[in-house]
């Protein structure tokens, strides 16, 4: 961390600051510039709040010189994070698609989607049971429901399961019949649900928030790392921008900066990603020929009828070719799908 | 809702539409344009989920004619909603100010401030006893703890309690100290949550996301109200936007636009609205001309050793003043403080 | 054009609306809702100031049904338009790549990266030579000498070239120089230059302003068109969002959006679309697998002693390496580069 | 300026990085922090591209530690920039307001302006000749012509003009006709022109780019000071962000830290810093509130007819009552209007 003072500081402005800094239990390093002292803090800079000490007379800003996360970083653990699910391993070689409906809506069609999902050679299903809707009068989920038949799936046709849980009291419930827990974009920072998940053995997909940074992101994993909960994926799933036409601004640049910055899979989710279904196939083939470790689609056989998200849904049909597409793509780049 | 047709819709298109329309509850009315077909729906809009309308045959897009909310609308309730706090009215003529650290510390702190604040005029304490931090290696608030200190001060000095709940499960302990709940910027679209306190008998202070259009802040509230908890009030925070030397965007042209299309009382916080204490007393001005009901800021006493926020927050003497100049400001707009 | 009345507006609001709408030489039709009278105007509503309507007494809103361009959009002319430059087709089955440093700095740096992209199998040599600056302190380019340096680049190894004209007085000087005349981002908007090479019969490469919707971008190339130039490119060049790490937001989304809406070739510049050399690569293979027509690349033998950009331009073995890897993207989604 | 080397940086890295610097002319100042080496450089940062910088082996980020422009800042000229016109003293202590049409239409319509606003004590009136609109469909503007009316209103009713020059070219005919001449928000990068401006003896309005930092806005002042014309007010004007319900989000935050960032004046311009009438009164106190030196204001007799911006223009009875409004927060906060 480095402390810049104002031009106009004076000695003993300097001197508090320096002393306060030794109360921290860092050494500092002072710089005399032509218009600024610099005062350096060497030590862990992570759990200072450096806050307060912009607040100290003639200070003019802080700069932090390392970045928040530790465990979550790629200098902390330089090898790539794999998490295996049922034989499948995520952050490997292998580009891994989840495929299936926003929502659950009844046995007919999730038999459905996953009979075709299965037979494109996708290894894991995707299905909320539990729906965060903008608003109450929407469709929420069937619950437990939702998860019941979510399970019969995984029995029916070895696919692995991936849902998302809403609340900390959800936890051990969706646990029971999840292989990962999704943590949704808009709990991206419920940080009561992050403890929550830190505290189980299973795999976690953690979206990125639409407001939210890369950095925060990689907090918001950091949260669950230290927790104990290593089985962290991260997922793009889009940010909100001033672009209208489309629902959300999907990041590519996000996927190789993840990649370099962090050990954890990444996953590219170009449905919300995008949030219009003739959009779907071109982002995905991007996000893959951009190094995401795998991709989560949003599929429905009837999207007019769909009960949540039919505009970015592909129907069936559409994303059996697009598979096809995808793993040309990852064989260009040196990778399999 | 109104639903525009593409330059080449076939007929059979427009019927399968136009079918569709009526079978979801609505009498349809078309229009044929020089380029384009247009069927409007006549019944209420809100329910239907609009997106899979945009998924079928020939149809290039959907507009949305109403406000996706009801109950907060000022055209469902003209009339203000004031909400009384031991005797103090929010959303009538008066500007209400809150004020308080960001985090409860330790009794010493919270005595020192409620009783400066408490000699400016201030009626409402604000203070973190659970705390959202983006790090998990900074201060979580002291919890249980800080609600005893808060209700503590309630009763030594005669001020109503602000206090942040983050969970559904903390929601009966947090509503058994405080006299107003508060919903923070990052859990707007907990939802689990927003049901929750929507189940209180207590006032709610919603903040509003951080990147949240006032449309979906004002969705938030709707959740609240359509379980029940009709006393809610909306705090603009500031927005994340591209500029980076403040902390975030105070959007003030959302004071007098949501006092226009709510009758829920609209709070300012000037604090996470700059991200910087020099600003807070120019733009907590700036709020109360614009119309706002009512404030929340943060002070401190000693800001550069506080444990959260401290470089948003005023000293204590600086508060004082700045009460001095809003009084005025609110008179010259016709109001009190 | 579709004008919504408010709930309470009287027949005489709405008969004023419609008399009005009629002045403007529309038809009209009146759609009696629920909750709201909608009055649909039949004709072409481009031309129409919709502002003026939405300040009419008892007027909601106003909602727009037709994109507000016209001879850019896919509705006027549905197939691809291809721009041909010294037999290099731009918008068609070939991928072309345009390469070069951000600024002309010299003959021989020109002449080093002019060899070493011929060799990579590039046709088109990009460079500045009035380069737009934010700082008034930094080098602003060769002018005039720039230009003769290109031209000098093409005589020598047959190259086409593109640079950047800033300011209409410019344009018959660079026009006599460059192949493409390159519209810079912060020229978007730049009406009076868009005027100028509008009146041009040469190609123009169109940038996205970092703050400018697709629709905008859109908007621009109409300009442009609207003044008889047909030969126009759109780039995507990275929109500014709140994310910091990376310089801009690469807007994939972008690529196949514009496919779909325009007939015109769509390149990507993901040099400053991420701002970073070591993301350079892996946003090139997402461009192309999304569909880009081509890629403007910068590149220098020396990026730690650029004038420009250095930050992410690639050095030139690490551009070779590229451009194979871009070919491998290119053949698996069936095109050539 | 401040460089951190990377983690596994060797000692060779950080020789060439420090014997680099030493070549740009600084003097270094070594610093090894626990995790870090960090290089300061010690003379006047301005001037260096730090981006080459980055690009050096084994460098992790460069630091900024003074901000880019110079004239423009408090630390060069501590004491107010006060800008006189035709005895109007602008940055001083009173507010002053300017006022118009969006675009100058005709004679009878700016008499009929030019009167109302004579008589609420205006003493600047505001009206464009050359309009830039995203359309090429759109009114552009009466040109020579406009300007003369203006001048006749100059003449007739003594208010001084403000007037948006579009180019470079244009400088000198606009200059003949204006007192200040208006640097619209898309052309706030338009270099060529800023340096049009900056040559001439005559004051300047700066708009803020519509996705501009507050950095950048001081940049583009930077460039006029720099070509020796001191005369610079700077207008915030509202900024693109992802809210929809108003056309831009008003930064009310940019007010006071413009204020304190700077000597120059600071206007607001919350017609198009809303873009809704209905906002613009709340907005306009809030600027005042918050130490805003000027408005500029769009009216006009009849918004529903007006050739542009209409729905940002408030009607001359609705400003005249206004004027009353913003008079008694002027003096609420110690100023005159």
């Amino acid at each position: 961390m480095i402390i810049v003072m104002k031009k106009d500081a004076s000695e003993a402005d300097i001197q508090r600051v320096a002393q306060r800094v030794v109360e921290l239990g860092f050494r500092t390093h002072l710089s005399k510039g032509e218009e600024r002292t610099i005062i350096g803090l060497i030590g862990d800079e992570r759990p200072v709040n450096w806050e307060t000490l912009e607040r100290m007379e003639g200070v003019e800003k802080v700069l932090r010189v390392l970045p928040a996360y530790k465990l979550a970083s790629r200098d902390f653990k330089p090898e790539n994070t794999v998490i295996s699910i049922q034989g499948t391993r995520i952050g490997d070689r292998e580009v891994v698609v989840m495929a299936g409906p926003c929502a659950v809506e009844d046995r007919p069609q999730m038999r459905e989607i996953a009979q075709a999902i299965k037979e494109t050679g996708v290894h894991i299903l995707r299905g909320g049971a539990f729906k965060p809707r903008t608003s109450p009068y929407s469709f929420q989920g069937l619950g437990q429901e939702g998860l019941e038949i979510l399970a019969e799936m995984r029995e029916e046709f070895g696919l692995a399961i991936v849902t998302e849980v809403m609340a900390p009291e959800q936890v051990p419930l969706v646990a029971q019949y999840a292989d990962i827990l999704q943590i949704g974009a808009r709990n991206m920072q419920n940080f009561a649900l992050l403890h929550a998940v830190g505290e189980l053995n299973k795999p976690v997909l953690l979206k990125r928030g639409m407001m939210a940074t890369v950095e925060e992101l990689l907090m918001s994993a950091e949260y669950i790392l230290s927790h104990g909960n290593y089985q962290v994926m991260l997922c793009e799933r889009g940010i909100r921008t001033f672009e209208t036409y489309t629902r959300n601004t999907f990041d590519i640049n996000a996927i190789p900066l993840l990649k370099s910055l962090t050990h954890l899979p990444v996953i590219a989710d170009p449905s919300h990603g995008t949030g219009k279904w003739n959009l779907v196939g071109a982002v995905s083939k991007a996000a893959v020929a951009a190094g995401a470790d795998g991709l989560i689609i949003e599929v429905h056989p009837h999207p007019s009828r769909a009960l949540s998200d039919g505009a970015q849904s592909l129907k069936l049909p559409a994303f059996a070719e697009l598979m096809t597409g995808l793993r040309a793509v990852a064989q260009a780049i040196g990778r399999e799908l």
